[in-house]
């Protein structure tokens, strides 16, 4: 019986890009706050997601600094597990609910990309960072502390396609500013036989439904966020007709779920 | 409505990782024929094939420095397309009919894992080099020409996990000797959902069935592989018992189809 | 002794980026031909160097895929040594001379960046691709015929620094099209002592002086040159206000030696 | 004039690898300590330092990954300035006091790569990787607490070069154990002239004189520490005999000065 997760399937299992769930992650992150032309929102929503009026465009831009592992000490593998991600989140309605739909997401691994794909995240590769943070003296990067400047980057196939800047003013106090709407994805996996490329294997709206989710050491300021205008990419139609609340926080949480909303296949 | 054959999907299709089929594709290559212990071979065929008691072990490891596109143009975004790929194959059964299997895949790029992934093949990304060769002086790299060696290696997860050599020793005019049999992979995909992770969504043979397909330029010699022992991977359970002949070689072949053999979920 | 030409140096001299010239050098290149403004051109030419007044602002800018070797079979290291480059290339003269200065130079791989600096070539790393060419079918890649067409891009520090095409339209008849002028670069060291901070190692203009140059398969057709404004570079002061001709070609050569013309610390 | 204090020299200074002196860095680091064979250490001592009897092979490997920074907010360009980092140094005399020498250091960023030439550090390179630690729920990574298990790991040329593991047992209180001796490098940087290729531009040893050294958050405990036999690599000559202690912190420190104690070329 060969065994493994996701690709490759080998007699012990140990070569599969990924262990089985559960799967934990901890990370530092920006989330930058922004609006876009609602139109350019609503014409990235999956089928079964609904533009949410009162959202006027609204999204989020995240960058993280992660280090996954499953239950086999996989952070002791930092050279497979560790990575790094952007994405963008916009405001959505399924069924009337609020959630949040995910166009745009991009990693640095293979690993992330793979478990990515089996939760609805449409992941490319990508080149992710974000300013570490100077603890000790506050000159080679900013402390914790109001006015502290936290920047980050996303290139894909040698284009800059994201930059961000997070300026500090203060803890975060309210603990409501850091409540993030429940992530809807289109699972989709298509078919390459010929007379099936137009009939996915997989088309379906689903939940992540991540759990014991911790916050750290939140601040909050101001963000800003450019996408700039890229050969090939759809991803400057969110260009930001403004920018919001800028946070930088750590956070860890769990996966070992999936909740499937709609077959879209019918 | 949302365009795009992997993701991510979006409104116009120009960021998915792929366009859509058909798929070209043009490389020099490296091919090594080696020996693995036969139980080693057998330990790891998916289901629905069978060990060939006539191969005692035989497989191949080939080296691929790829240029892809579709019909749009693609090879004008080498940065995105432009990829290299190590890959193993094994002899095997199916059906009483002599294929080969894929266990172990190797890319430098997400669109060509992306694809991959939607043939069967396992793919993870490596690092992946083969000598390029000099055609003006043969001395930054082998002419071809007798005697001439071309190297070939694979990182993955920052562990050397394959090297070979090839050394030539004529041109190949019996072009008997570049057939291949067909490729039979496992198409899978698991499901993350917690009560179906043991369901994946597809878990079945398919037989790659590329076409057009053309050599030039190919001279044979002899190979040599090695696949060291590596820390949580399995390939090195392949490392030969003794390696073969070795051939050098450009190619090209269009991909546009996939024929499934056996659904292996009943 | 500690022995290597470049760091490290140790007992035996293989830990080293770079063995002793001399350094063997083959690849398939595009050569792009563009005219800056002069003022732009006369700003970045080091001391020593005068603007052509003839050359209105023309210069070079070259897409190198390398396989680079030393007289130690170091082509079957290819992860090591083998690399992609980019290079611009001005008109200017030096003691009335008609020669090329480099002001911006990028590779893929440490062993040619440490090369490069003890030439005078300012190399910084970049991610470099050129278009490969298809010889078996064309539908991959670009056949070497009328109206192919080859790309290249740089990237750097996570910015798209260069775009390039060349439209082929016949093969090079008359050699005298692919000559250039010999290149005159800075070579410049540092000294990092606090009170010597502005008293370099080395600040001396040197002439590069490569031997045994050998160029096959030329094709001559159009250029085309991009150089896009981004943050922190000043590449883009170059910015083509016109592009000429564009080659596509192999080519070959040594390099085991450096002319000081003049040392500039004085 | 044109401005930079490594390459590239341009008119503004902007696209030079690295801003002129004084140069930040803050970082989370492991520091595994170990033994060699005596006459190991010995043999890659440049000249002028001498083999410590009382070491005893000593010397300690360390993995960073670093914020850097000038004065010019360079932490807001992350993806061009932060960079990870391997070295190991060794116990050595100079005059008969105690120093560290650096035979192998490894980052993964040219800028890097740039300074530490400058500071006689013979960079090459290559991957490194440490685990991230896991403040908010020590699943995905480990918590700073007594048995927490820390990975390090270096690849460079596509070969895995070194792997550390450090296990915590208690906070540090006394500073002492964190003390370095100081490090003294060769500065070297070759002439390429065809006459002067064994009589190099700089071959001097210096002192590096960091300041403001601040370390926080320190826990030590058991190192282990492994360095692969690998092709073309002497770093192996290193191995541990055995292992000692290992630490796990954060630390920061300024560089604006270098002091020469001898030139070598006399």
């Amino acid at each position: 019986m060969l065994q493994g997760f996701t690709y490759p399937l080998t007699p012990q299992g140990k070569s599969t890009l990924n262990p089985p769930p559960p799967w934990s992650y901890s990370a530092d992150f920006l989330n930058i706050e922004f609006w876009s032309h609602p139109a350019a929102v609503a014409a990235l929503l999956p089928p079964g997601l609904e533009p949410d009026p009162s959202a006027n465009g609204h999204g989020n831009a995240l960058f993280y600094d992660w280090q996954f592992s499953g239950d086999n000490e996989a952070y002791l593998a930092p050279a497979r597990y560790q990575y790094r991600e952007f994405f963008i989140l916009v405001d959505a309605l399924y069924e009337g609910k609020p959630v949040a739909s995910c166009p745009s997401i991009f990693v640095d691994n293979d690993a992330a990309m793979a478990r990515g794909w089996t939760q609805g995240y449409p992941k490319r590769l990508g080149q992710v960072f974000q300013t570490r943070y100077d603890a000790a003296t506050g000159k080679a990067g900013p402390a914790l502390a109001p006015g502290s400047k936290f920047a980050g980057s996303l290139t894909a196939s040698g284009q800059r396609l994201a930059e961000a800047l997070v300026t500090l003013q203060e803890p975060v106090t309210d603990l409501s500013l850091l409540r993030q709407r429940p992530i809807v994805t289109l699972l989709h996996y298509p078919r390459l036989a010929a007379d099936k490329q137009d009939k996915p294997a997989l088309h379906e709206l689903v939940e992540n439904v991540p759990h014991d989710l911790k916050i750290e050491q939140a601040w909050i300021g101001e963000g800003s966020l450019t996408l700039p205008v890229c050969r090939g990419e759809e991803i400057s139609d969110l260009a930001p007709v403004r920018s919001g609340k800028g946070i930088r926080a750590s956070m860890a949480y769990v996966v070992d779920d999936l909740k499937t909303l709609k077959d879209l296949r019918k």
